[in-house]
């Protein structure tokens, strides 16, 4: 790894998270797509509020819990994404900052509020998200900026942001100016039906820019439009020099040149809600990686950091990381 | 009981919670009460918050947790509380809503924003309160509705209103109003250091208004200026018709004439957040109370209610408590 101030920064939708209990009736009733992501206007995600019931609020945003993480491991980060100058972008500000993360983006003045992402969790564990992205569409190519990006060892994007034309053209520029400054591109697919939505352009991306993909097995069989995960391993080996391919409670399969490393999923007393197992997987994973840790270690490092988000409401560690690895880890940690 | 179409109204402070991970050495830093509810000007309060961790956001305030637990047991229910038309009193009125409490109040267009207790949690479970009361100073007699108040079988009330004189006159209304139409008056001592502020007026409000009496240990032996529990019992005898007094892990004594029943604290796995114990414990309590069980039993769904709470961040019941308590207590809940 070359010699950096940060660690890993990322770009992502400023995102915070409204969680309640929920079950399968309510999800039929309003239409909704369990376990996906679902994009909704104003007055759709304000008619989803009325009817839900009583909720935590949390930060969140899928790349921001990755770097929220990784500072609880005591990475040191940066997060661009866009809030709005309210009370939620106030709070959503506060705690990217309180864990030491550079946040240099502007709260936008006017226009939509603060994004939030409305999560139904069912007594099955699952989180099905409804996002009423807000400010965070206004992230714009204005908002990176390239010697941040060269200061990281790791730039980290994720799929989501792929479903706005500005934050496309950001991501663009913020990979380009990684691959200048030898900052290694590291790209999650976020959701299915972001894949769905854009497969093709989400391949191109990843046989030109991304160096370190992050996909679970849904993502990773409709990225290749293949029928079984094994399928997929080959054709993923192809076009990325690693990727880290998780599958819930049947662990993860990391891919890398000719090598393939199966490491276990961490055991869970109760799981409580999935919501941000992937994205604090892939905080553990790189904190390893940017520690130049064997990738083996890497992968254990994400299952724990994943373990530890799903035992308890909410996508933002309630346990210092570093702390739980060390417990877990010892010294590989 | 009387037959009324609501089982519990309650007056209280409208507050969001911001409950972060913390320390002793961050508590002596900042010089703040460890277990105590401390009031904060504006600046004060931005001032811990800037130095605190990084946070969630719960609905609070000490009446209301308590209506949202007999809600959530399935109680005929209302709240009268202060928030302003902004994002967190938006969050605030939804999270009563959802539960179906009636919430009349209505919010402040103008003046400061909804308030917020910043509560640091400490490794022991132990929570510090430090509370900005923003909108919810400006509760005052004209927001008591007594034809609300008489619809009620209990009125339900918080010492820590007694910090605004506005409030102070709101409840007196509201008691005023309850004895006419043969409404139970409720009261929770709160905290000990607002019992010590407000010792002469408590005793006063306890003698001439109040039927029903919460409190744990250090408020009741702050109130009659007593050193040990057991000295406190036969004054608090004398002064109210039941008096539900909890000892955390000790469990509760409950007073009635002069029937005295001990009831065991209710098992529980990891303590993770005593924020709200009280709260849930009087919920739980009233709820029993209202469907005429006797006082042994309404003890025992306190119990199971305050143990539900302290599993989690946050002093709003993350389970449906109807159901809870029907898989612990049985047919007798």
């Amino acid at each position: 790894m070359p010699d950096k101030s940060l660690d890993v920064v990322a770009v992502g939708n400023a995102i915070v998270d409204i969680l309640t209990q929920s079950d399968d009736a309510f999800l039929s009733r309003h239409a909704l797509k369990k376990g996906a992501m679902t994009l909704m206007e104003a007055a759709q995600a304000e008619a989803l509020y009325a009817a839900m019931g009583p909720g935590v609020e949390v930060s969140g945003g899928s790349a921001a819990n990755t770097i929220a993480g990784i500072a609880s491991l005591g990475g040191r980060t940066a997060f661009i994404g866009k809030v709005r100058d309210d009370q939620l972008g106030t709070v959503y500000q506060h705690d990217l900052r309180a864990l030491g993360v550079e946040f240099p983006t502007k709260a936008a003045t006017q226009g939509p509020g603060t994004g939030r992402c409305y999560i139904l969790v069912t007594p099955d564990a699952q989180r099905t998200m409804n996002t009423y992205l807000g400010a965070a569409v206004e992230l714009g190519p204005s908002d990176i900026d390239p010697a941040l990006v060269a200061r990281a060892k790791v730039l980290y994007l994720e799929g989501y942001l792929w479903d706005r034309p500005d934050a496309k053209d950001a991501l663009r520029k913020a990979a380009d100016a990684a691959h200048k400054a030898g900052t290694k591109v590291a790209f999650s697919l976020s959701d299915a039906f972001c894949v769905h939505r854009w497969r093709d352009e989400f391949r191109k991306l990843i046989q030109s820019r991304v160096d370190i993909l992050f996909a679970n097995e849904t993502e990773i069989t409709a990225l290749y439009e293949v029928n079984s995960f094994d399928d997929a391993v080959p054709l993923v080996r192809k076009d990325v020099e690693v990727a880290a391919l998780t599958r819930s409670e049947l662990g993860a399969v990391i891919v890398h040149g000719d090598k393939t490393e199966k490491i276990a999923a961490e055991r869970v007393a109760k799981v409580v809600d999935t919501t941000g197992a992937g994205d604090l997987y892939a905080a553990g994973f790189l904190s390893g990686y940017v520690q130049g840790k064997d990738l083996a270690n890497c992968g254990r490092m994400g299952a724990v950091a994943a373990a530890e988000i799903i035992s308890h409401f909410g996508a933002r560690p309630e346990t210092p990381l570093k702390d739980l690895m060390k417990k877990k880890l010892g010294a590989t940690a």
